[in-house]
């Protein structure tokens, strides 16, 4: 469940897939508490729907991945109040973050996930299950690499640029038309109720798809700024890299990189920024000689709906084979 | 009337000072339209009481400096909503911002103003009363060396260094504490009330007040967030530099630098930044030989309303010569 969109899966005990459904952002951060319970609420009860179920049946276990799901006093506040409102919903519930919850559903043996949707967030899961983070704080104080963030700082070019407080890194025609046009303003100061009062993180990320349209036609400083993008996002792995277990790079795949979020589908556009990072860290890292890059072909509902099973002592079986793919492997070690 | 608190004037038709009054943050972007509304119409009934006056006096001409009363269609919407909700208030209604009125509270001669109080701006008045407008954009979108900046910056570095997303230029010791005891937290997580659900601009910028007392009691961090702080303010003047008519530079004063807002009150703690920065700027303008800062006597108020006086045909006499002080001055001449 993201900052922009989120998605239900109804699994029978045998970890099959009965029903999978579509909702709003549940970012309780961005939308509030109540707006995110109901909006789970509902997706809920349209997955038991569309899966042929009484819509009064409890469920088992509701496991939850977030996108801000990481404050412990919050999450417990979130699971109080929706026991509290929907005592019938489910017999148990279970809240992680949306980076735990995709770890979960790509594989149990660990690895680090990078998540660049709405906001940006990374963490490191050890094989032993230990955890170590880096981002996730939100617009106010970083989503670095995030469509929010790559956004923001094309805007922000333009405004310094316009400004002369900052010389732009190129033209900025471009992309001061696409702000135009996709914010429908006409000047700097139209984007003041875009940034303030009507201020909507997940709209104004949206601006992200634009630049990524001028990157692909060519604009160069539409590809800086996913240039720029790859090497943050690439510094949140080198961020953690000090605390992963040896363990980790010794597989067929090197360190596995979970990606995350609609702004990989980028990635092309990120690539040298992002290789160009974690070539330089390699140095420092002697048993870093490899990693490979895997995106989910399931919703990371799925691994929300493990971990929850879980926290009631059962196991729900995952067939880890054909939950990801690799999209990308780099190889330090000279041929 | 700043994005923190707020001050009201009220002048006879010669220019006598009847009465000053205190009020809450008035900046429609922070506060919204009502209430910004009511804290004006507050602190004008406050300033009618206190001159004697009956509170059903209508005024001549209600002039406003506002922060946030930069954008024209949002500030007609807040004199229209004013004059319907209080029609007996005022005859009339003018607003600019709070640069425009601290300038006019100066001087009626030009010069450059740089505002650094919960936000920043920076604008050149030419003699002929043209303006050039450089940063002023919010916490959103800039509002670089403010106090709102400062204490993001300092926090955004202890977040970065626990992260390990970044190096911090000096140990973070001093400010993490000083964050935990002014934010009443005992970790990250604790910070995200108040950058989401309960963020409120002015009490996050507060946190400057206490990383100026660490400044000046030798603490390696606070000191570089002020340095940081002095070296963009003067990178706001650079930027209007080249659309400063020639006449601005050849008064006694040299360039006159109108400072408001309290975080000039940590001048010292800013100068290297801030002088480093305008020096070699000189550089590429001949004319720029010499500079003076100057601070306000007078409320900025006083501009509003002698501006506003302005808008109906009334010269509200103003004695230039009391109502800033110089506080410091450079001379790039070789002696």
């Amino acid at each position: 469940m993201g900052g922009s969109h989120s998605k239900a899966m109804l699994l029978s005990a045998t970890g099959d897939i009965l029903a999978e459904t579509d909702g709003p952002c549940t970012n309780h951060w961005l939308v509030g508490v109540d707006k995110c319970i109901e909006g789970i609420y509902d997706m809920v009860q349209k997955a038991k729907i569309s899966a042929g179920l009484d819509p009064d049946t409890q469920i088992h276990s509701l496991g939850m991945s977030l996108s801000g799901g990481e404050q412990k006093a919050a999450i417990q506040k979130l699971i109080d109040q929706m026991s509290e409102r929907y005592p019938k919903l489910s017999q148990s519930y279970y809240i992680t973050t949306d980076a735990i919850g995709a770890m979960a559903t790509a594989t149990d043996h660990g690895g680090i996930v990078v998540i660049s949707g709405t906001g940006s967030n990374c963490k490191l899961v050890n094989p032993d299950g230990t955890q170590v983070g880096c981002g996730g704080w939100g617009h106010m104080m970083g989503d670095e690499g995030s469509a929010f963030w790559i956004s923001h700082l094309a805007v922000k070019t333009v405004f310094d640029a316009k400004d002369n407080l900052a010389k732009p890194p190129h033209d900025i025609t471009y992309v001061k038309k696409a702000m135009d046009e996709y914010f429908q303003v006409s000047d700097l100061m139209g984007m003041l109720p875009h940034l303030y009062r009507n201020f909507q993180k997940s709209h104004f990320a949206g601006f992200c798809r634009k630049l990524a349209e001028g990157a692909n036609a060519g604009d160069a400083l539409c590809q800086y700024v996913f240039i720029q993008a790859g090497k943050i996002l690439a510094q949140h792995i080198v961020a953690v890299l000090p605390k992963a277990h040896q363990e980790l790079f010794s597989g067929e795949l090197g360190l596995p990189i979970l990606c995350e979020g609609s702004v990989w589908k980028s990635w092309e556009l990120m690539k040298d920024g992002f290789t160009q990072v974690l070539s330089q860290a390699q140095a420092a890292h002697s048993h870093f000689q490899k990693y490979s890059l895997l995106t989910l072909r399931h919703s990371s509902a799925l691994g929300g709906a493990k971990l929850g099973a879980q926290n009631v002592g059962a196991n729900l079986p995952v067939d880890y084979s054909s939950t990801a793919n690799v999209f990308f492997s780099h190889s330090f070690t000279k041929q």
